[in-house]
């Protein structure tokens, strides 16, 4: 990796200075992902050179690898034969990718770049969503019939398949091109070459509809420790395949997204590395849930002025006013992405709402009442030591203990609310991870100020 | 998949019923990865007879598929001379998982149990760290010398490799077990069974260290697409394979580690599903961080304590109080999730800090004036409908001046405390995400308060 990190900083330099031979020799070394990386990483003048030096047949690799928001950019910097080059040179699902990466007018002119061998299966993919199983699965993969033998199944794939991305897996199919099992390549190469296909096959167990939602796929490798994924229609018609590659990639973008959403980040996550994501793209991502959060926590300030007279009558309760509230807060975010993080993993099904209520019931009721106990402990011993001014028909005791018990209220409602809310907004279709922290937390502090006042109010005035 | 839940269902069904024989031909057509989920959910009387009409022979598949905490429950069930069957039937770096799972004394005895074969292997991966790249290889894979011929490497690993854990790929070695580089089957398949092996061996890009972190090695897959890593030592020599489905793991437990740490949750990652965890380890999950939390939380308090002055002059300050206070937490939960995020997909180098803090010292003066200019305008206008006692020296314009400045001052400042505080933990070895959104939040919340105030006093007192 040291190596790698070397050879990558001069590249850097060469364009900088511009040296066509030596970048040339460089690049020739590394691996497109890297170099997709110095790409992000250049200014527009060095982009020019970078492209036009490297040429369309070799920056197909490249292009695929860079982030959504480049590829317009960079295939603009191509003339239409380069870039009909580069539709030709990447594989059908990457041209999907790069084609579902541009504006409209692009897409069509593009298309009509497009080999007349590659555009039926063009269009097809184009039509599924991007973040379905099919707008992620490739059309090349390793395919024989079952009349076959090994050796004629073997010349077969040599001949038609010799630039598949995969023959790891090489399926089975019937005369109507329904899926019926698969092989390896190690089941043909280690077995004798008159045997028929139809003898050696195994059943495929794990398959996935077209339109399927892609975290589905992803999940299916990480539990089955798939390699590939066939993708299949309603008539059991293989399609495609999906690879671990694709799971992988699924994978860390989905807990991305998930992340950023639970943070309170809107619209959608920026394939741009953090310090290349520009700031009016993070200005647009943060705003909107700050804007409608502060409105909503204006809430909280309206229900201080409702008890401005409990205030007024006991100032000291102030100290643990901040406390209460963003305990509610604290223990509402931390069941809330137990919950968002359980349903992310597949873990928690629709019909298992009450027993996630009822484990949060406990919990908050045990949380609260220990944290509870001891602020009041630090009440009733602590806080004589530094304020004199307590009235002595309430006392320290009494105080402690309506502090102890709005916390154990306020935490039981925050535990409830943090862990039900994410449900309540998957069984309306709402993205769980969006009513977590933030919205959570700005909820619960409203709850917080009311119950803190109330008891104060009920136990001590 | 809908078939498999079928069975599953069935499955639970009869390990209610007691029912032997319905038990283990429906067992028989699940994927272990299925039964182990089902085994996850039992009672203890259930898992007993799981286990006991199971068998060890095929119980070896399901365990290495359970979470840590349940392996050491589930190997007591068994006999010695079960549990010695168990340790033969898994693989070795399973065999290694498994024993990594039991207290200090049952690791003893049961290696005691691993067979003569095995157990020089399982001893040196032992001492291995679970979390290094040691820890998770494997090392039954493909090794051929440099000196063979097509033919004979092929006869080679038919013969010692029919039970190796892939055959994707087959490594090419020296006299001095040196890593030289790769061939896939395919390229000994279709090549003259006489060629050497010399000369279609492939080179090896990516290599990993066995001290290596985990998360490096998964990076690894993500960024080059690998399908196996080989895992070498300072001389270069081939100590195992890391798989793709490791990779998948270790991204999915390391997005949970950051998600959870983001959300207050102190301790290691449950490997068990939540429904599953016990009310205790959740407890002891969440406690340690409310109680810390809380107690930095009356510093909120004490400040409003220190300015009872300001808000018994003008209480309508409380309006906006909590509001203000609440931004600041939002956007510095917000800017910390983008760095930490940012940093476990290693786009920032430790060299960037000051270029995070210029690009959130802009956005948060950006995010601050507008959501100032915002709030000031609904002072202004909205406010003196419902509000009619603002003190005429002062009246609503200032008012709302002085709100937007503190808006301005505490969103700026919580954005830089939210993007340099992961940084900076990072520096001192601390995992950033632990000083994540609740710790940012509730110091926030202080330097929030006293900005509120000060700036309150100043402009409007």
């Amino acid at each position: 990796m040291q190596e790698e990190k070397k050879v990558i900083n001069e590249l850097v330099t060469t364009l900088k200075d511009r040296d066509t031979e030596r970048f040339l020799s460089l690049a020739e070394g590394l691996h497109y992902a890297d170099l997709a990386e110095v790409f992000e990483g250049l200014s527009e003048d060095e982009r020019n050179f970078f492209t036009e030096t490297m040429g369309a047949e070799k920056f197909a690799e490249v292009i695929t690898d860079l982030p959504d928001t480049l590829v317009e950019g960079a295939l603009g910097q191509f003339s239409s034969d380069d870039q009909r080059e580069i539709l030709d040179q990447v594989s059908d699902d990457d041209r999907v990718d790069l084609l579902q990466d541009v504006s409209e007018e692009s897409r069509d002119r593009l298309l009509e770049l497009v080999e007349p061998d590659d555009i039926e299966v063009t269009k097809s993919l184009l039509r599924y969503g991007e973040d379905t199983a099919g707008g992620r699965m490739t059309t090349s993969f390793g395919k024989v019939r079952l009349g076959l033998t090994v050796k004629e199944a073997l010349d077969e794939l040599r001949e038609a398949h010799a630039d598949s991305e995969t023959l790891a897996r090489v399926y089975v199919t019937d005369e109507k091109d329904r899926l019926i099992g698969r092989l390896r390549i190690r089941d043909l190469a280690f077995n004798k070459w008159d045997s028929p296909v139809s003898e050696i096959y195994r059943p495929c167990k794990h398959t996935i509809l077209a339109s399927a939602d892609q975290e589905d796929a992803a999940q299916m490798f990480s539990k089955y420790d798939l390699i590939v994924l066939p993708v299949i229609d309603e008539q059991d018609r293989l399609l495609g395949i999906i690879t671990y590659d694709d799971a992988l990639e699924i994978i860390e973008e989905e807990s991305t997204e998930d992340i950023e959403r639970m943070a309170g980040m809107a619209g959608e996550v920026s394939e741009d590395s953090y310090l290349n994501t520009t700031l009016s793209t993070h200005f647009k991502r943060r705003f909107p849930w700050l804007l409608g959060l502060a409105f909503l926590a204006i809430a909280s300030g309206y229900v201080m002025l409702k008890f401005e007279h409990v205030l007024d009558e006991l100032f000291i309760l102030a100290l643990f006013l901040p406390m209460v509230v963003a305990a509610g807060g604290n223990t509402g975010g931390q069941a809330s992405t137990m919950v968002i993080r359980a349903m992310a993993l597949g873990e928690l099904d629709s019909g298992e709402t009450s027993r996630v209520a009822w484990k949060e019931l406990r919990l908050g009721l045990i949380l609260g009442s220990l944290l509870g106990v001891c602020i009041a402990l630090t009440t009733i011993f602590v806080l004589p030591l530094f304020y004199s001014e307590m009235p002595v028909e309430i006392g320290f005791v009494r105080f402690g203990i309506a502090v102890a018990i709005a916390i154990t209220a306020q935490i039981t409602t925050s535990t409830l609310v943090g862990s039900l809310l994410p449900i309540g907004a998957r069984r309306v279709n709402i993205d769980p991870a969006v009513v977590a922290a933030p919205a959570i937390t700005t909820i619960v502090d409203v709850s917080g100020m009311v119950i803190y006042f109330l008891v104060a109010k009920l136990v001590l005035l």
